[in-house]
């Protein structure tokens, strides 16, 4: 951030309606899209508007504020949650997406353009908690969620599409599973965001090629079948393959 | 577009910079990274403001457009080119992205936050002509691209990462290579834009893997060695790869 904000406190949500605009760039928006994974379960964080309807944790980017940093804080004024790695994914510009938008002169009743982040956490790990603009925050399964506001719908499938696509190129895991894992266990999680079964022998193939992988002496024991191995990552190469992308297949 | 917007034209550079934004939104532009691929050269496509330095071809979005059809419409009035499939890929949000901007109180000397698109094109395919505020419009091999103006250097990095990795994604090579063509012919095109050698046999199955070629009864004639086979893309296929991604390798 650059020079110091002069900063004046809201004294009410109408004061923030008619004068956001000295605090907050006008016409942009940031929208965060949480999937949460536990237990073979693909989850979102959503927030629900005390007397309104289901949204995205969002919000606006302060006049002298990186976008990025705009989305960290964002997320951590309205739900709580901190050091949460956000990935950008799209930005949503048809000018028609606030689908029965209150009119107002005032900024909040213009035009807004949402940038959308996504982040991919283990959901037990974090405690939301609602804003004072909210009665809730919840996770809610991929599944099920509720009807939500403007094209957020949309937006939570673009985030999805982008996680998904994603796998192609950087590796996932690290704090999602177990410090020690079996290659079930690591398809599970694959599968599990794929939301589709992948084939175990090429399962395999594919993430001992990518070297990012240690084979530990140890195998898994108390199940019935035959013990399987346990692995886990080799940190140094999972970092630099999420930095550099994985190479394709050659 | 929604309703029609009134666009007065602007008299002078002065005028626009003054008023510009009676016409499009503040703070906010657009830049497009157009890479060129001929006779295995990957370039890239730049302007050179009158008196000025070279920069990406950029520009703002209108009150009531999308900011996809800005995108379109910025490219087509700065270099000429209609018709180019442009990929949204990221957002420059850093304050102090626009360094040594000129000051003015106006709103062309405020903050921009700026999204990024690229296309890949068959050079030889389009003539980029400059606009009335460019002297030139021209073609840079991607190593020796000039000083760029702002943060552009790194836009076009940021795209050049985007355009490899969705490599991962997407198929590549359609309205690029001709329309028969050998798999040494793909094999450069995948290794001009990613910049590194591929195993020729590794990269011979990771393709036949993905189902979108066709192999012909024909072989390339005229050469030394064996004939090559002769590839078509099968056109109803890549479409669909290009629409949903390429799958994992399993």
């Amino acid at each position: 951030m650059g020079k110091k904000e002069k900063i004046r406190a809201f004294t009410s949500i109408d004061d923030f309606n008619q004068f956001g605009d000295q605090l907050y760039l006008p016409h942009l928006s940031v929208d965060c899209v949480i999937f949460g994974f536990h237990d073979n379960q693909l989850k979102v964080l959503l927030l629900k508007w005390k007397g309104g309807q289901w949204c995205l944790p969002g919000g606006f980017i302060r006049h002298e504020e990186s976008v990025d940093d705009a989305a960290q804080r964002i997320l951590q004024e309205r739900t709580g949650l901190t050091d949460i790695y956000l990935q950008q994914f799209y930005v949503f510009g048809n000018p028609k997406r606030e689908k029965d938008k209150k009119k107002s002169p005032y900024w909040i009743g213009k035009r807004f353009i949402s940038i959308g982040y996504y982040a991919l956490v283990e959901f037990s790990k974090v405690e939301p908690q609602p804003d004072v603009f909210s009665e809730a925050c919840e996770w809610f399964d991929i599944d099920e969620v509720p009807a939500l506001i403007y094209d957020h719908h949309d937006i939570m499938l673009k985030a999805l599409e982008a996680l998904r696509l994603d796998l192609n190129d950087h590796p996932v895991g690290l704090n999602l599973l177990p410090k020690k894992f079996t290659m079930p266990e690591l398809q599970r999680l694959y599968e599990t965001i794929l939301g589709e079964a992948i084939d175990r022998r090429n399962f395999q193939k594919y993430m001992l090629s990518l070297d990012i992988l240690v084979r530990l002496e140890e195998r898994k024991t108390g199940g019935a079948h035959k013990a399987p191995y346990l692995y886990q990552f080799d940190k140094k190469k999972y970092m630099q393959a999420l930095k550099q992308g994985l190479k394709l297949g050659w």
